[in-house]
């Protein structure tokens, strides 16, 4: 299919005395950050670190906007009107790109965040306020969705570059949802194994179900962590499995 | 000295159920809105609401950033770090800001509310780095502040234009701050003398302080509330007697 | 059935600079006040004011603890785990509790608030939990539910007394549940109706349902509000009617 | 002078999905934990936790109320009106209280946080007020205070035990204040030479301020750290340290 691939990682989620993340570090791993935008984590000050350690690193910069719940991570479901969705995807992304302009530079990317993200996947309705909320602020932005869901389609309806999102360390479902992190087979434990599906579904555009049916796969990003040492070292195995096969680690869009 | 003079409010103080102020009102009134950020008060559904009505009322936009504590309205002092200050002035405008642009409107001016605004005409350094804050992020802004103060001086400095601002409703010391609210003789009650003292202030460029002394006093711009029926009156009134001493109501910058 | 009735209001919700509700008039007309603990509205100061505020018109104190929210003034449904939620109720009863400590006065029920009431009428689990938070609290706290729903099932099945809750100003489906708010026929809007409405449910123990049917209900206390010169005005009205049938305003338990 | 010292340590810091803290290590050497509120840090969950905790390892339970300014962590010096300090304080000791009683336990003391903790400990009348609500509260909590300052002196005069509480790692003014850790010489470095401090202090009642002098102080407990390796490494020198000198590790007030 493609011989390129693109690396995102939520970063800057750190919060005044908190520290989360080992940012630092898996900036030199990857080609796109996902900057958290002070809702669900992050603040004024990290942002601004972070803004400027992706520019320093030559990450694509993304914003990152999650659900006004700093308690619960922005991972709790929660009702949301389209108008207030619209208008904290505004707010959010708004707030970060001004960071950006500071050092002339641009977001690259929109990923929401979380609860946010994953009702998205599925809920058409609030994947178009998000998709045109992103094309307001800036019509040149690339929404990133999960592979195939309503993110997806609706950024391209409203006319927005994508990018369809894999996981490397999660099973599918036949109809290409994730496994819920419920199941008992919802994650992939072995990082050689995770390698190998990512491998494939860039090379072939295919990915192995539950069931152990192959499903078709869009892969133009993988999400992969960076806040344990372990999470670190298989990123890191992940980079050179890609390399052997002459998958370039490269920043959506470019 | 000047034939007009510009008239500004705090807008936009609403926070989810919590409504505050006749912003609808007001706006009829006014030629500049300073609109709350959303830490202090205001939030994302406010802005972007204050922000299209001000709009559509010819107001000219402006942000009214203050410090991140709504349960004390911003009019609490704290200490903020120089970096922390340079960072919330930015995230707050920024957020503010990317509303108007959905509009194709720019931001006029950025106005320090509450304990902001007060340590700021004073101290030299948090003027300073609000001043440069507001400069990064388009030089083009006007700051808003205290008639004499630092952030008017720190905002030539970095080379903003700013507005000179006057209170038609506190009195003032002989060394031109403002006699501080504990004190007696702090508040002008008759709307008359009010008016006839801004007006003054506009024409003649003096100000009679406490002591029977004046004091030379530049006004570019006066604050006026809109949040009681008897401010809304003053506000009329303050307009019809500009008027018929053929001052002008009129955006600063313009 | 009975010959008096708890009436309860929703007080103590302003917050900071932000001021909801006409809690001063509403006061002398209740027999039972919700206060706000803080996490969807009220702060520490306005439940201090509001306890004693209740303590001196021997209104009956109640919690009314709600989800974290404050945006969203705890409306909005959200997932929340069965610790967590444990934990939100004892922590916001807890502090409220002590505010009544203070005047050695105790507080008397517990009602969830918002979309945390909503949610526990119809979830088992969620009931059970706030119920038992509850009891660990106090096993002699009052627990209030809407009429025949699972918090006041719950709350039974733990050992704790219980008031069922009926609405002045809403219909019913033919399965006992308020017919939802974006139906048309939600609402009663002439308060002569709703007055009739509660008194038949007082002395008859009985509802007409949508579909024009009866249902048998229970009505321990009716949920009143008091924000709006005009719902003062019902409170004054219902309280007229429900005398003039002999039925006493009474604080549930006494 | 005496031959038991209480050690204290803040606790209960993380808050939602951010950790601080090595709260399980740092249990087993103490004997006084001060638990954060949910207002500088901690939540309902975090409280529940600790609480349970602490009581599982017999150490003390202690309230550590904080300012309402949770990206400061507390530790940024704010205005504080005097009603407001104490609500804050009733309702954040209120709280945390509520859990303890869960368990059949009671907290046995408060210790303010971070700037409230320095402004009350030079500050007559905030010190005052905070002594007035823990006494309100209970009259058998002990307050902790700066040993010789107004916390130390107001909670004696309303009443309450107090217990004067000394640090290993801070150099001392001619005055007993702390040296501000701006300065270059305000931290004890060495942790041999800290740990004879407190034996000093404990059994000497003196230590030796930075001009050389000695002044007299009392110490019932010491401040100790447990968030990182080398601090719990100096927590048990000191243990070892004082337990050679024959000084026991106990409970204030017991």
């Amino acid at each position: 299919m493609t011989n390129y691939i693109d690396l995102n990682t939520d970063l800057g989620e750190s919060y005044g005395a908190y520290k989360i993340g080992q940012d630092d570090l898996i900036m030199q791993y990857i080609s796109s950050a996902n900057i958290a935008c002070g809702y669900h984590a992050g603040d004024h000050n990290v942002i601004h670190h972070t803004v400027k350690q992706a520019i320093e690193n030559k990450v694509g910069l993304g914003a990152h906007p999650g659900l006004q719940d700093l308690i619960g991570f922005g991972r709790r479901p929660m009702t949301v009107s389209s108008d207030e969705l619209y208008n904290l995807i505004i707010y959010q992304v708004g707030a970060v790109q001004t960071f950006a302009h500071l050092y002339n530079n641009e977001i690259n990317h929109v990923k929401p965040h979380g609860a946010l993200f994953n009702m998205a996947s599925q809920d058409k309705e609030m994947a178009h306020v998000i998709a045109q909320a992103v094309y307001d602020i800036n019509p040149s932005l690339i929404l990133f969705g999960l592979s195939g869901g309503q993110l997806v389609k609706m950024g391209k309806k409203v006319g927005l570059r994508v990018a369809e999102e894999v996981f490397a360390d999660r099973t599918y479902q036949p109809d290409g949802s994730l496994t819920t992190r419920t199941e008992a087979n919802a994650m992939i434990e072995d990082p050689g194994e995770a390698v190998s599906r990512v491998i494939r579904m860039v090379t072939e555009g295919k990915v192995e179900t539950v069931d152990g049916s192959d499903i078709p796969i869009k892969a133009d990003t993988v999400c992969v962590h960076g806040d344990e040492d372990k999470s670190l070292e298989f990123v890191k195995q992940l980079r050179d499995g890609l390399r052997k096969q002459g998958i370039e680690i490269r920043r959506v869009g470019t």
